[in-house]
């Protein structure tokens, strides 16, 4: 079994959240390598796991490799992945270059995670740009939406690299035929959109054409969960927005029921007899039942969460790792787009 | 009291839901001018008021401007809209030319809209791309998120005009003193987002450093509707995809809880007394309450509406273009943006 790597010192809550995910993981079954200074690690394991605390000791699936720098918030330009070799984010991702891990996980800044991976890693041939692609549960099953926030700027030919990469990985790790790809648009029509969109509606309608992608067409925003397509594309931008807007006014709207649900006696009730079916709700709308995220385009696996991540964000984090590891993510990804590269 | 123009052939429902609307903001007192087919809408009249319905005939502030033609959904290129100068659109759009009519509501195609507005009215002097400007409500206010889907494309000079504009709207309208200007982005750093993004944030930095506008900086999407700014602007890409997954959102939501209310007894004895209260948080997000938002640069008062939009939400459109009228919109916009090109 392939062990997953843990960037343990990245996130807002590390090493907490982290080795409490990381624990939540093993006991799941995974092989976890928590990556960061080994003394905290070391401290914070035996805090979790020791016999003052009445447990029976770390887990032989879980291990420490030393580390003893951490990303500081906001590093992530290239020239700093370069001078500092020696963070749990870049020792993490060695691991998974020497083939010692099967993937990273972070929940740490974004744009270091990224910046490592393409020094650390590089790309896939015939990537341009990676994506950030997030699984959203939509209906009974899940879409793929992409990228949200990896490139702010993008060209046609990113979008229709995202395409292939995101059509891959949820054939490879979802089990989909031939994923229904969609673009995200203002409209259904092939002529509504910005220059870009059209753009690149043409070059995926003659991918659909060619049988080389399932393209169905442009989708507007208001259908994302409606289970129209299994891999959405859209810009880093564009696709960073719509996952933010998304989470802040389910936000929005649970904190106005609850203010609503307060209001009188009878809805007091009300909310109170209905809460455990809504929760049901939330909990599916909620990042931390997902965990991370993948990094598609770079050549090893690399899974970014929420900074906010709590430890059972952590674990799931690890188990969607490992899933897509288990499935071959990496070599589906890499054929996608030499297949793509070779018509 | 100036007169509002209704583009009574215009939307998914017409000539019913125009006439409904007119009728019910009539009855609210507002001066109406049906346009569109003479006929159709004397028998549309008659239906609602005449006496075999009860009524007592057609309200005196209520009146028709016949125009045979109307437009075909899909019909907005410029040169379609001067081959049909009898549509109720066109028709519509000259009555607030000649100063008829304060302004013109229509819940047809809102490409047929703009492009007529630009044939007919014109822009302001100073605007090269107007926008369509959606009030949001936040909190115990309201925000105005511009452009909607005005252009698909957007440069950042344009981004800049849609700021002046928005803020003399807000401040005109809705009497906020020195609103406060916010870019949506991916980050609050001014580092952060698109090329186009960055662009914008320094010219708006500087016109804030000036006292030109209150600019307050970046804002991410999670926020808009924390009331952390009165006027948001960005491209009218963004900004629809933003609005129709906020719309699409808040459906998902509201029809989970409904299967999640449906679960059990308990669940539904529980949402049957939380129901009172929910709608109200629903309402507060619908639409069809706002009615008709405006296209902010064309040199007249232009209200678009949803084609979908019913009786209510024509009134709720009537009315809010009354109010745009009765606080000087029109001026104020002119003014903000020569104050804009004199410094």
């Amino acid at each position: 079994m392939t062990a997953i790597a843990l960037d343990a010192m990245g996130g807002d809550d590390a090493p907490g959240a982290t080795v409490e995910g990381a624990l939540e993981a093993a006991a799941a079954g995974i092989e976890v390598v928590l990556v960061g200074d080994a003394e905290v690690l070391g401290h914070e394991l035996n805090r979790l796991t020791g016999a003052s605390a009445g447990g029976k000791g770390t887990p032989t699936n879980v291990r420490i490799v030393h580390a003893p720098d951490q990303v500081a918030m906001g590093d992530h330009a290239a020239r700093e992945v370069r001078r500092q070799r020696q963070t749990s984010l870049y020792v993490g991702m060695e691991l998974v270059k020497a083939g010692d891990a099967g993937a990273l996980v972070s929940m740490g800044n974004t744009g270091a995670g990224m910046a490592t991976a393409l020094v650390v890693l590089g790309r896939l041939k015939g990537v341009e740009r990676p994506a950030l692609g997030a699984v959203i549960p939509a209906g009974d099953g899940m879409v793929l939406f992409l990228d949200v926030g990896a490139n702010a700027d993008a060209r046609s030919s990113h979008l229709v690299q995202f395409a292939h990469l995101g059509s891959a990985y949820m054939e490879a790790v979802y089990g989909v035929t031939k994923p229904r790809v969609a673009l995200l648009s203002i409209g259904e029509e092939p002529s509504k959109g910005s220059t870009l969109v059209i753009e690149t509606h043409e070059a995926l309608q003659a991918l659909g054409e060619q049988g080389r992608l399932n393209f169905v067409g442009n989708l507007e925003s208001r259908d994302l969960l409606n289970q129209k397509a299994d891999v959405i594309v859209t810009d880093g931008f564009t696709g960073n927005v719509a996952l933010k807007l998304a989470e802040g006014l389910v936000s929005y709207l649970f904190d106005s029921m609850r203010v609503a649900a307060r209001s009188s006696l009878r809805s007091k009730v009300g909310g109170l007899l209905l809460y455990p079916s809504l929760r049901g709700v939330r909990e599916r709308l909620d990042y931390r039942a997902h965990g991370a995220v993948p990094l598609l385009g770079v050549d090893g696996g690399v899974f970014i969460g929420h900074g906010r991540s709590d430890g059972h964000a952590v674990a799931s984090g690890l188990l969607a790792a490992q899933r897509a590891v288990d499935r071959g993510m990496l070599p589906a990804l890499a054929a996608s787009i030499a297949d793509g590269l070779s018509k």
